[in-house]
Parts: structure tokens; sequence; C-alpha cells
């Protein structure tokens, strides 16, 4: 059997949609024809290939996107009976070669030998995949199957970020998220769904996504930190005490070495994005004497990705509103030049089949 | 009432004995006549006033040490009962002006308003101290006294680091210690005693302090930093993989910045040393992708003060080997010469009366 | 000084107003004129003498009610400037004699020696009490401060539970709320609030109280347990898996006994409740193999005492509509007559001055 | 192929060998040649019927035994390559089949669909056995395989036990193990091992059990309650404020009603062992007023298993001196026999291969 596939062969080149051998399942595998594919900014970088000097992609061609829904059409012998042809699922993308003493304790995507879609392997800008049936989520009972592509890294990453900031923020507290856009715009969601009673900072350095996360999420205090210091404000705010955490998805080294001061005894700092240079200078003194937490959190385990997709399909999460642009297969590589043109706010998904 | 005490008038400038009034007590007070204080690398640098930018000591003259252990002779009338006359006690020197929401729910040494003995209000190199008898732990059952004093800040705050590092050790993995000699001997007991099962790897660079610690407790890898690379030999050990925790008695951003790569995954890293510039530069995406934590530890609550002591007392700590020099009141300034010069391995103690 | 005071002098007998001493400030103490004192079913088994089997009350005569609001009139001059005259407060009255292992570790509702208004000493039931400063919560910035004095108890002890239940409850757990009513009306929406993906399952056998409630908060499934067996509504519901977390403000043995079996694994009952018989027949076999956990929770900490109050100035608790009931100062014996007859649902407040 | 296995046919009568299939590999399979398998109180239950009104066995006939150390000598096709001809393995027998929300989240031992080795499906007792290769554990580097069977149930089933008491005992505290013999000598060894620092307190009603635990770990307190009352001795040793853990392997309703009354404030109970009628009383006031938890620990999880052998190989468990009876595969009825008879103290393997 063979099938069509959106091929990165060169980078920065147009990706090229070939037919590609379809394999054959393996005892604990599941045939899935894919529904939608979102486009991540972690594509743009694998395309542009910005990540060659950490080792990635790890083969060229590769076929990208680690956002995949999609529909089981075939099953191999050792799978479960609960999947079934038909099933819609969101393929969990932050597989791993074998199990070893950190996935049998729950840390999947800290795997040693990790095996992520459309990174390590081939993802879902393709009209099959296979998977190990045990990272496939049923999203049964979802009106918008095509919206729910992205809650396999952007609402996953952003929901296990702020369950680690969760755990140190109480009824008074601040919490601030650096970085609106789409990642931003389910953070705000899962901060104010988890901590319902604190008060969200939302900070960004573009009008336009304060405004479109705004809309989806009452942000208490929004700054432009184009325009304003943050770390001043919230000095302000808070009467000098700071912020019980942040959470930074941008990461720059600028960022992250000024909010860390106006982080609160016993806050925590988490560290999500990944922009410029990747030595972060931190003011040790400070976090000594008021014992501050910095972490890293990186995308999320399987148990997490349970959890996203029910409070989804319970109606706590807008994932319809964050995905703002569909493609056509066909129409693939708009969707990257448009991303690489910095013009998208929110998420894109590209409808496979 | 009148008694003698050890001021610093002068920064740099020999401390100088003069008699004092003795406070009256208030209803909660307890009025102790000290038997021992130790002296402190932070002793030394309020003496010469290299803390001065960060507005320390609060005060001039100021009586310093924040190692104390004494004995009641009075109590105020709010005072429990069962603090009596000719009890002895050790004097928890994170002490604060009043009750708030950290103090409340038992960071006492991180309180909003700090009181600390010896660096805000007068300290231990006296021969009389009040304090409220909540601060104040019951010491009997000990044969040597004066070599408890470090019981308050030496052995506290490696206590409370090594807990928190403890929480992310299991079975197989290795804990780092960087700095040996006076802190680092209390730290190494703490691993040995509450990780039996892990592997502690030594590093320092002065042979002497890695002769020291080892004498006291066993140290399954010491490593000395001036001549071996100890991430090379922390690599090789662990197939690759890293240690599962680090503490750091010494915090320069030089060692900060390198050995936080050979933390493995879901691994901590402990600041506790203040040395070399404030501005400390971590790798972000170890830290993003391995969801590593770095955290400040700060002396120690006054419930880590009462399971220290409690813990000496059932004679798990060795606490007297670590005290290697005892001096008359009148010797003070010896002390801190001595200390100045980097000639001590080990703590020192000033016996007052 | 003298006050208004209402004594119980004899069990079941009608409480007395009479004029007492009023006591004089010790240094750490505040002067309280009391505004409202709330009445719990405690204080009607006070009244009743249902407690001398368990040493309760620990005098007589006593001053009723331990949930008390009132303002500041005056200080002792060990108390912090942030208190003054004029301020109103919440007297938290889980108080003790002194600090201990457990109250420095925040647990201050478990202290060895307590000394719990209204039950040990004398509580809120009078024009003025007085409290040592740190056992006052400031209460600005509310509008109608008699209806927060069982912000002391009530709110407090369901706050405390739901937070212990909250820990072992994800996204699509479900959550037994036994025992609506007065306390049942806190707990609901803290389950909404510290919750909100969770299934709230509630459960009485009083129309009315059901009623009362579902107002309050959504409730998501109710159970008229005369009418209906709970365990097998929530089995049908679970496909057998059963619920996660059980709080159950009842406690009988009967409950307890069969409600343990509708508990999942990890999941969690917590006993709030005291009525009927002290012995309560557990499953072994069910919580061994699934892991189950029973546990106490017994009114709330100082710091759960602040995050109760914040909660609701930021509106995130109903307080006003739980108070169905005010009396005035004179008309004390007619609240606990209405509340022996069984016919108060929601709370009752006196307004004392 | 072939292989002998020891069959149950028939509750209470001799088991018997006989010739059986050997089951051929799926892909993640690993064929073993089984070393030793352990006899287990379980055992004797299943092999007497007692478990029948529970619904074990699963099936008729079944060979017993949970505790398995072998040989690899074949491997599935996907089998990760360091699973290698020669290996020497533990058995994970707390098997199931297939993943769930629980298994992903490291609750391996809690699966909904269990399939536990010598309950669900066929255990140790023959020649060989397969089994994914996920639940096996390498044991290269021990003297005597054999006698790590018991590492699968007895040492597993302690360690966890032991680590949920753990988490609620500090410095100055007891525990009481109720229950010596060979399931309390890895107890006790875990006590020690894990809370070096707290007092043991080793109750039985057989001396020869109590001698047996006390030569292989320091019991410090140590008494046959056949003849004293534990509950009395353990309130005068803590003034009455009692211990803060029970590690209760035997579980009896008589034991657990009255022990519960020397839990102090904050402390747990933690059921392991099934003795006697499965209604077990416990009395709610205390456990409310003193927050005292009650929690079952069933077996251990995959990751525990890996802790329990990386201990024993680091020489931190002493696990030869717990097995006291070794059998030839044909004398596997002496070793039911002698253990119904109630003659063992220590644990039982049969060698097989």
């Amino acid at each position: 059997m063979k099938h069509r596939a959106c091929l990165l062969k060169e980078f920065s080149k147009p990706l090229v949609i070939e037919e590609v051998q379809t394999p054959t399942l393996k005892p604990y595998e599941v045939l899935i024809k894919v529904l939608a594919a979102g486009i991540c900014h972690s594509d743009l970088h694998l395309w542009l290939g910005d990540f060659v000097p950490q080792g990635l992609p790890k083969k060229l061609p590769i076929v990208l996107s680690h956002e995949v829904v999609g529909e089981v059409v075939d099953v191999g012998e050792g799978v479960p009976s609960s999947f079934r042809r038909g099933m819609k699922v969101l393929v969990y993308p932050w597989q791993y070669v074998e199990e070893d003493q950190l996935t049998i304790r729950g840390f999947t995507q800290l795997a040693r030998k990790r095996l992520r879609l459309g990174i390590d392997v081939d993802g879902g800008l393709q009209e099959y995949l296979v998977s190990n049936y045990k990272f496939l989520v049923g999203v049964e009972g979802f009106e918008d199957i095509p919206a729910l592509a992205p809650l396999g890294c952007a609402a996953l990453t952003t929901y296990r970020a702020v369950k680690k900031a969760g755990a140190f923020v109480g009824p008074d507290d601040y919490v601030v998220l650096v970085g609106l856009g789409g990642l931003g715009s389910y953070a705000a969601q899962w901060i104010k769904l988890l901590m319902p009673y604190t008060r969200l900072v939302g900070v960004d350095v573009r009008d336009e996504a304060i405004e479109f996360v705004s809309k989806v999420v009452n942000v208490d205090v929004a700054i432009n930190a184009s325009r304003e210091d943050p770390t001043k404000v919230l000095n302000e705010l808070t009467g000098g005490l700071g912020v019980k955490a942040v959470v930074d998805l941008v990461g720059s080294p600028e960022i992250v070495s000024k909010y860390v001061n106006i982080v609160d005894t016993l806050g925590i700092y988490v560290l999500v994005g990944h922009m410029g240079r990747v030595e972060v200078p931190i003011p040790r003194p400070r976090i000594i004497r008021n014992e501050i937490t910095i972490t890293g959190s990186y995308t999320g385990s399987l148990s997490d990705q349970y959890e996203v997709v029910s409070l989804a399909r319970k109606g706590l999460l807008k994932y319809r509103e964050v995905v703002t642009k569909r493609y056509k297969f066909e129409e693939v590589n708009e969707a990257f030049n448009t991303l690489k043109e910095g013009k998208v706010v929110g998420r894109q998904v590209v409808l496979i089949t």
C-alpha cells in the first residue's frame, strides 16, 4: 500500500508531496488515517535547518508535524479490543523506542530513547501513520476534530508548565505569563482554569498577541513590554513582594535574568521557550535568600495528554478559537511561509484527508 | 545589669570587648548566659564590610555570631514552664520581628521582617543574650555543649539543602557535594544519613578539605577539581547520564554553569554558597529538555533546627569532630584572623563563659 | 472595665447574659469588640452537655461560639503596628497555649495544648474578647462583616477537607460530598472552585438541604439518600470504577462503611463529621488492593484561614448566601432552640454589638 | 516445545508435575528458564481454595508462584537488544493485560486489568515462562540468584509500604512494625534503611519470629503481644503522644482497631496484611481530631521493583538471610505442607532448573 506524504528533502526549500510506502503493522500498532496536522514553530525551525547543530531532524527526508489527529483504519493483533476501526484519535507525539526507568514512572516525554513524531521519525503531514496503540488517545465526542491537533503539543506543553507553576501558587498570588499568541492562549486558559483565584499578568511585545489572548480568556493585567517595564509594573502591583510564578514561553536570556527579580519568596520560574542564546544568567543571591526555584518543562507526559483531552471535552478549554488558519494538504508550503513571515497569531492546522 | 560584649565598631579593625547594658526581659523572652558562639564565614565578611553593598550589618556597632549555645538564667512572665533556669539551649538565629504568612506556614527563616542574630541585631559574642522562648531548642543530653554552636547555621543550612536534594534522589543515583571543609563535613554526613543508598561524590580544590571530610564520613568518590575535571569523571561514572543532585556550597558562576551540565533528567541543583559574581549563567535547553530544577536553600526553618538537634542527640551526626578550634572570649580576634588567612578546615568556636 | 457576656452555666438550660470583667491586655494581645458570632452545631452539643464524656467544655460557666468577627479597640505593647484601632478582624478560633513542634510547622489547629475559643476558653458570645495578635486576620474590604463569622469554622473546616481531597482528583473524576446544608454549602463551593473540572455529587437525606446548596452552587448530581442508594447510582455513573474522593461531613458508621466501597483506586475518603457511634468499620481488602486512603481533617490551619478570607474577598465564595438567620444578642437562646429543633438550613449568626 | 510444570488441579490436593506446552513468543516477549520460585503465604491460600470467594485463582489448573527468577533463553523480535540470552532476570509478577491511565502514571500494580503471575495466569513453578520484556529486571552481579525470588513479592510489598510510612516520619518518631517473620524481616530492614533515625518497634506473638528478625536487623523495642500490651508499652515510651507510623503486615480487626489509638497526630497506619474478618473498625474521633491517615499498600510498582533490586545489589538488603529453606522442584508439596503447618520462619524457595 502507498500513500501521499509531504517530505522535507532540503532545508528551506519547498516541501514536496510524494507517494511513499505505507508501513505494515507490527502487533501492537495501529494504522491511522491522518485527518489533520498542526504546524508548530519548531516545525518552522526544522524546515529552516535551525536545529541541525542539535542533530535534528534525525533523518532526511522527513515528514514534519507532531500534532496529529486521525482515524483508526487497521489494528495489529496485539492491540486491545477497545481500539476499533473508525475511532478518532489524537496521536501522542512524544513517543519512544523502549520502556525505561523514566517511562515506567510516567515520565514518558523524558524517555532515554525518544522517538518524537516529525522530529526523530516521520510525523503527521501524510495520509497514513502507524503508532503503538498506547500512544493513542480517543477523541470521540468532539465537534471539531481538526482543531484538536495542537492538543498534542501547544496545549500539552503549556498544561504541564502551568501545573508545575500551580503547585507554588496560592489565593493571593500573581502569575506572570510571558509570551501570548498561540501557545500563550492555551497557557492563559490553563492558568485561569487550574488557579481560578490567581491574578493573571500577560506580557508580550505585540499588541495583536495581547488582543488575541484577551479575547479567549480574561487577562487581569496585560503589559506590552515594548512600552512598559513589566518588572516595574509588578513591583508596584505587589508592593515590592513580587509574583509567585512566571511561566516563560519565550525564554530569552534578557527576559529570564530580569524577570527572576520579580519572583517572590518560594516562587517558581518555569522555562518553556527557547528563544535566543542558550546561556541564561540568573541572580544567585536572590534565588538563595528567597528559596526561588527555576525549572524546565518539556512537552507533557502521556498522562498529561489524557488530562488535556478530558478538559477540552468538558468544554473547559476553548480549543477552536485558537486555531486561526486551516490549510488544504496541497497548501502546506503556504502554511510554512506564513509562519516564517511572522504573520500568524494563533495556531495553524493542515487538513490532510 | 551589665555584661561584656565583643563589638564590631569599624570594619576590618580589631573587635573590642566592652561592657554593655543587659536588656530587660519582655514577657515571652528568656535571658541566656552564652556558653559558646561559632564563627562562620559570613561573620568574616561582615567584619570586613563585604556585605555593606547589601546593607549588612544593619547597625554599627554590632555583636557578631549567629551560632549560639547557652544556659537559661531568667524567664519572662509569658514563657512556658518547660523553660527553666539552668536549662541548656541552642538559640535558633533566624529570628524575625513578627509573624507573617510565611512564618505561620513554617518558613521561619524566610520571614518578611528578618531579625537575624549577629546580622540584623546583636549576636552571640557576648556574655548574655535575650531571645523569644520559641526560638530556643533544648540541648540537654549532650556531652559537648560548645561544639553544638554550629548547629544553628552550618549544620542547619546543609541539612535543609540536603533534604531538598533528597526528594529527587533514588537508590541508583549519585549526589555531588561541591565544597568540603567545615560546612561540607556536615553536608556529607547528612547525605549519607538521609540517602544511605546514594553514592557521594565530593569535590574541592583543597586536598586538606577532602582529607578532613573523608575522616568524618565515607566519601565514595573524591575529586580535586584543581587536578581533574569533575564533569568528565562523572560522565564516565554514570555512562553519560549524569547525577541526580548537586549540593553546591560554593556557588561560583564557573562551577554552576559547568556542573549543571552533568545533572541528569529530573535532577536538581541546590544553590547554597555565595562565592563570586552574582550573575550565574545556566544552560536553558538542557534544563528544559531534561526538566532540571535549580533552587536556592537558605539556612533552615525552626522545624529543621529541631530535627538537626534530634539527629545529633541520637549520635547520627558527628558534631564534635567538625569543631577543630576553640578560642577563649579574649582570643576572638585571633579566630577572625585565622579564618581570614584561610587556614581553617572545620569550624571554630569561641568559649564565652 | 466590664462588659456583657452570654454564659452557659448549666447544660440545656437557657444561656444567661451577665456582666463580666474584661481581661486586661498582655503585651501581644489585642482587645476586640465583637460584632458577630456564629452558632455552630458543636455549640449546640456543648450546650446540651453531649461532649462531657470527652471532657468538653473545659470549664463552666463558659461563653460559647468560636466563629467571631470584631473590631480592634486596643492593642498590647508588643503588637505590630499593622494592627490599628478600628480595624475589622476575624478571630482564628483554633488557638493554643504555646508553640510546639506542630505549630511551628504550620499545623496550628493540631497544637499539643489547644486553647480553642468557646470550647477550652471563652468564645464570641460576649461584647469584648482578647486574642494574641497573630490569630487575627484582617477583613477590610468586605460588605457584610457579620456574615464572615462562619469563615472561622464552617468555611475553614470544609476548605481544608476539600484541599485534602483535591490532591487525589483529576480532570475525569467524580467527587462525592456527603451532607449538604450549611457546612455543605461551603464545601460544595470549594469543590467547584478548587476542582472546576470535577463532577460534584451531592448527597443528603433532606430535600431542603439539597435545594439550598443547589441554589448557591451547581451540583452536577444530587442524590437524596432516603430515596435512592448513592452507591448504586455512582456505580452506574462511573461504570463500576467509583469516585476519586468522598468528603464526608456526616461520618456515621453506616455511611462510611458503605461509601468507602465506591472509592476508586488511589482515591481518598475524608472524614469531617462526627455523627453516630465512634467505631467506624472499613473494608480492609478493598483499601489494600486499591490503595485507598482514609484521613481525618480537623478545622484548618491559620494559613488556611488566610486563604479562606482571601478567596471570599475576591468574590470566589458566596458567604452571604449561606447565612440564613441573624439574631440580636438578646435572642441568643432562640438561636440555640431553633438549631436544636433541626429547623436550620444554612448558618446562624448572632449580632453582638 | 514442552516443559515440566507443577499444576494445581484440585484445591488442597497434592500439586502435580506434568509436561505442558511451552508458549511461543509474541514480539515483545522473552522466554525465561525458571531458576527458582518463592512460595508465599498467598500461594498457600490459593492452594487451599481460600480465595475462591474472591474469584481466585482465575483458572484451574494453574501454576502457582509469583516470585520468579530465571535466565533469558529466547527473545521476540520486538525486544530491545539489551535483553540477551543468558541474562539473569527477576520477573516482575504484577503484570497486566494492557496499558491504562493508572499504568501510564507508574501505578503498574494497580492496573485495571491485572494479569498477576501465579494468580491470574500461570506462575513460576515450571521450567519455562514467557513475559513481556518490560516486566523483566536484570539481576546480574548477585551471588545468590535463587534467594532473589522473594524480591518480587515479599521484599517489594514491604518496600512500598515502608516508603508510604516514611513520608510521615521524622527524626524523633517511632515506627511500629506488626508481624515479624519472613515478610517482617524485609520490612524491618527497609525501615532501618530508609529511616535510619527512627526507633523501630517490632510486634509479634511468636518469640521465634522476634528472634529471627532481630538477628537480621536491630529492633529497638521488641514486644511479644501475647505477653505484653503494645499500646501500653508505646504510650509509656512516647509519653502518651504515640507513634508516627504503623506498618501492619497482619491486619486483623482486633489489631487495627486497637493500634490506631497509639498513632500520633499526623501519623499514618499502613495496611498490608489480610488476616481475619474484612470489616475493620476504626475510631473516627481520634482520626479526625489528630488528622490521622489510614492507607492500603498493595505489592509494588515496577519502579519500586527496580529500586528493590538496586538496593539489594548494593548490599543494603540482607536477602540471603531471609531465605531459610530451599526445596528441589520435586519437593514442592513438602514446601506447601511445611508452610501449612506454620513451621516456617523466613521465606521458602523452590529450585526449578
